[in-house]
């Protein structure tokens, strides 16, 4: 994997006029095994697992689980080893705030994900240090800069997309061929081809569902030992993590002659999903977008119980999130309305569910570039 | 995967006396995709994505993402579909409040994991509810309860050893033979050998280091397309998923002739992993076990830059943790003392890594019962 920061200066400059602004001294963003934090990656190229400040001065510091992982991938003014600090994390706060802050009272900004404990941990034992009261503002402002993507990320983000793609015949070609082979052979054929085709590792473990478990919004277990060409509806949801970017697409399948029911469901997916591609256009909000796919199925008396789409970058759910509009004011006061717009990467996936009969899912990932809409993955129907 | 509620009912009856000593209404636990929470499957036998509720009556309520799964696997007084409720959180909890609590003034308990975001959601929107002031008492108490386990829990992690154990003459034979075959051939071999046996899943996507990368903690990416017999010091960290119980697995490798140094980070672990061994028994403390180790790696001038050991259950780091004793007040006032006692289940895994040299770490699960230590998996030095 090549050094790769992927948040640009001019963006950058917008996160240290938030801090000058709402009078945050520095942001502090913890990615770890037990909560992922993508927003770290995006700011410094390190990987995984550490703690990153963000001064008002524009200063980045990042305090690694590896230092060596850090030295060849971080791009901060400088890191710090806790082995230094006695592997605590309070001495070292301690060492920052009074040589890098240098204040007696600090207000810190974290994210809404920051645990409770953490939040009141930090109240009752640092008293100088005050935490921004609207954490959610300082979610929304490191989402917003990752909605739209870099040339640098869009180039990353065909690479993922591509190399799903080689995976596509591949499916297609199991599926046709099937008899006793099993979910879980189809999911290994994927994540191989995948890796030899320069994944550095799957986005994430693919969902395999024969008929009989297709209905599942996401398959218990992923993969099964269930044998995968049984008629009736069967899907698989995989994709590829090109380094760090991600590619998202679910291939509906069908294996012998369907029932009226279950024809009904893979037309009103494929109806969803084309009224999608086709209302989608820059300057559309991306609620529309929800909305027009979704009354596909809900005039017909089906439902949808997932939103359309979402974002796709360095976390396979990135931002924006192409979803409903929230009707609650509670939800709404949190939400704002985000329209297409070049940059703009994320999947069009709408699905119906029914158990008893199976569910179907067309997904495939778009880019908005040049004001022009472009579905960069080749998901189709595949019948068997 | 068969139906199973872990929790004992005499450790549910904990949780009610804590709620009642507490003035706790109901205790909120969320599991999803972004903050994974085990307590939820727990409680309930459902395996993911749902909110769960029990109350100070002793009910539990759940409001699964998927109710087909619901329907099969949780054991529950109720189950709730957010369909029910336009999708909306704020309604469905309305309605709680008003059929199952029924008081104006309600306390509700979260574990320390809960958002800050949505504590402040919660704080700003909905007057009625208090939120527990220590989350942390919450978190420790379901720790507690998880850090020893029913025979029933046992069996099955019994089983996820022995899969697990099944793919280790796989390694050893690998080893031996290997010419270009990568990192990624290995993983992939484990992966496919453990779900041959009965697994539904890997406990974690394996991480595979050969001479150049095992010196990583946590190998990053998890296994690469580089050769894995390359000679010098490497390894592979995997385990197995049995019905949702997990075992985990490190087998350190030499490959041809090593220098003295590399010798010594071999030997290191290896005193370090018996020493550990030698000094657990029933009723010891586990930051005692953690120090015996990590002072035979330090003594000799290194360092083991991650704890000992941790628990193994529904999670692949489960409690109980065998790490040290924190030495900075603010830590130790939410740390306690844990003992060996019959029911943990747990690693010892100490590891030596030096960039440049390579890293080994050896990694056995342990099992207390009738007063004895197990070693229930066969990890073991492989040289080839």
């Amino acid at each position: 994997m090549k050094k790769f920061k992927p948040i640009t200066d001019e963006k950058f400059a917008k996160i240290v006029d938030f801090l000058t602004e709402n009078k945050i001294d520095f942001l502090m963003i913890n990615d770890s095994e037990v909560t992922r934090n993508v927003n770290m990656q995006y700011l410094t190229g390190h990987p995984q697992d550490a703690i990153v400040f963000v001064t008002q001065k524009g200063e980045t510091f990042l305090m690694p689980w590896d230092i060596p992982l850090a030295n060849k991938y971080a791009e901060v003014d400088e890191i710090f080893d806790i082995q230094n600090f006695d592997r605590n994390q309070m001495k070292f706060l301690q060492y920052f705030l009074a040589e890098k802050i240098q204040k007696n009272k600090v207000m810190v900004g974290v994210p809404s994900s920051y645990s409770y404990g953490s939040y009141l941990m930090f109240k009752n034992n640092a008293p100088q240090l005050e935490l921004f009261s609207e954490p959610h503002k300082v979610s929304t402002l490191l989402e917003d800069l990752r909605t739209t993507k870099s040339p640098q990320e869009l180039d990353l983000l065909r690479k993922a997309a591509n190399i799903g793609n080689k995976a596509i015949p591949e499916i297609e070609k199991f599926a046709q061929n099937a008899t006793d082979e099993t979910e879980n052979d189809l999911s290994i054929l994927v994540r191989k081809k995948m890796i030899d085709m320069g994944a550095i590792d799957v986005a994430f473990d693919a969902l395999v569902g024969n008929t009989n478990r297709s209905h599942q919004i996401h398959c218990f277990p992923l993969a099964s030992t269930e044998k995968f060409a049984i008629p009736g509806l069967a899907l698989i949801d995989f994709g590829a993590n090109y380094e760090g970017y991600r590619s998202d697409i679910t291939v509906p399948i069908s294996f012998g002659e369907l029932n009226d029911k279950q024809k009904e469901i893979r037309e009103l997916t494929r109806k969803a999903y084309n009224a999608a591609i086709e209302v989608l256009d820059v300057g559309v909000p991306l609620w529309k977008v929800h909305e027009v796919a979704i009354n596909e199925i809900e005039k017909a008396g089906h439902q949808m119980p997932h939103s359309l789409g979402h974002g796709i970058g360095l976390a396979t759910h990135d931002a924006p999130a192409v979803s409903s509009k929230p009707k609650d004011p509670v939800y709404l006061q949190y939400w704002k309305e985000v329209k297409a717009e070049n940059g703009m990467v994320f999947t069009i996936e709408p699905g119906v569910y029914v158990e008893g009969l199976g569910g179907q899912r067309l997904e495939n990932d778009v880019i908005i570039w040049n004001d022009k809409v472009e579905v960069i993955t080749k998901s189709h129907f595949i019948e068997a």
